[in-house]
């Protein structure tokens, strides 16, 4: 059974790739993969599964570069539009994955309307102790180190994970988190970045003791930080230290080794957004290590 | 009529403050006040009344800081907690604005559910023309100014216009807005700091018209530029130039004045969140003019 059919609105190059690699067309919203795939917006179905929702096809891309397992995906050709799509659609047809193709109606459950870009993959969650990130040689020397305890909302760490990805940083601890680290919402927003290897899940104690091992400066961002951030000397690495949004840092971070620096404050605003703050220490640290590195 | 009687599980300094404020304690979802307000979810309705909704008590701090006119507010005492509750209590009354107390039910309506922090503002929409911009004075000297094009998102918008205002930013260009540049969303992600009266809306050429004559470098953001941002001179003033989160900037911005920057991407994602874009450029340009004016 095809689905080449009912293609007759979609760019040839997703039809050739539809009639290739499709195997089977999904237009019944009760069929069991598709209700067992949409239990994942669930966290609950997610921890039991251990599976998470990718939603996009650039996510879905920039999910298998990063390392993401992949166990099924749902297609929705007449949904799928430019060059992201096509980029992903080879890259699951590389990745072996089993491609169910879906009709708009079954596409739309599986998105809850709300992103309609024709793809939709299910991940294996990844196992992220701090002992992997010991073990894997991620963290060299003058390492690019960030922590972020405590975050409450899920794009914000998507986007630190994003800006953390893009700055070149060596590895992220995320702290005694009250969120789900692969929920759909933080892997959307962190474009698929969150399946990096480098990415450890830790208790803000051991994130503690792994830093001391690391011999780099260690800087908490903190609103009332007397210090601003252009006085730290990133240049041979540091740790950069991000607490919650409404409640800040934990007082675990109030030690010697520990020093607090803020974004200077121009206007009305007391603070930046968590994930403008994190993009903003972040590309300064890199910065200043490849200057120094010049 | 008082709420007071209500207020048993108010803080102190709450009650007090209701017992001095509030004129009016308001306990049916159906009083035309609150359904007026609540309408105001509408971007329809704003446009048709001219007035906006503030949400939280530090947006409606932020936004009276910001010159916001506000001209009335809702707030529910047992919902009020920590210093910006106190803080935006005190504004209100100082601001001489009509103080309208309800009921939590009430309140709920009004939030819908979404953000129960007991302050809900009813804000005077300004008027932003870019002839405010010139006549006021806000740029001057080797200015940092910036252009968000065609934005989608009000969450970014709000969090670049958060940015702007922590970095010192001298003026904001919002051009060819496809968003309701006061809608409440922009207004909670900037907390309050849309509201500086230093942000116009104009069409993308009058804004290269203006640019012209600020006799400062224009750097325009795009994921395929050959330079990077670190390699821009901010230190005699710029203009920073941001476009949409899904087709980048216009055409109206390829021309020989304009040099093309962008952050580098040293992972798996192809471009930061746009939000993060801003922020990181906005603090680099702060950080050089400020160095140079050592």
């Amino acid at each position: 059974m095809s689905g080449v059919g009912a293609l007759g609105s979609v760019e040839p190059a997703f039809d050739r790739f539809a009639a290739d690699v499709f195997m089977k067309l999904i237009t019944s919203r009760h069929n069991p993969r598709v209700k067992q795939a949409a239990a994942l917006r669930s966290r609950k179905a997610r921890e039991a599964s251990q599976r998470t929702l990718v939603y996009g096809p650039r996510e879905t891309l920039r999910a298998i570069e990063a390392g993401a397992r992949l166990v099924e995906a749902f297609v929705c050709p007449p949904l799928l539009r430019g060059a992201d799509s096509a980029a992903a659609a080879t890259a699951l047809r590389d990745s072996g994955v089993e491609v169910l193709e879906t009709s708009v109606e079954v596409f739309e459950k599986l998105a809850y309307g709300d992103r309609l870009d024709g793809v939709v993959s299910i991940a294996t969650t990844p196992r992220r102790p701090l002992e992997h990130l010991l073990d894997s040689h991620a963290v060299g020397q003058r390492p690019l180190v960030a922590v972020i305890e405590g975050v409450e909302k899920p794009g914000n760490l998507g986007a630190v994970l994003r800006s953390a990805d893009g700055a070149g940083f060596d590895a992220v601890v995320v702290a005694d988190p009250v969120i789900d680290l692969f929920g759909p919402n933080v892997i959307r927003a962190s474009t698929g970045a969150v399946f990096k290897p480098n990415i450890a899940v830790a208790s803000s104690e051991a994130a503690v003791a792994w830093l001391a091992t690391l011999r780099v400066p260690l800087y908490a961002t903190r609103p009332d930080a007397d210090e601003e951030y252009t006085a730290a000397d990133f240049s041979a690495g540091c740790a950069v230290i991000l607490g919650a949004e409404s409640t800040g840092l934990t007082d675990v971070w109030r030690r010697e080794a520990v020093r607090a620096i803020g974004l200077p404050m121009r206007g009305v605003a007391d603070s930046l957004n968590l994930s403008a703050t994190a993009a903003v220490l972040f590309y300064e640290a890199q910065r200043q290590r490849n200057e120094a590195q010049r």
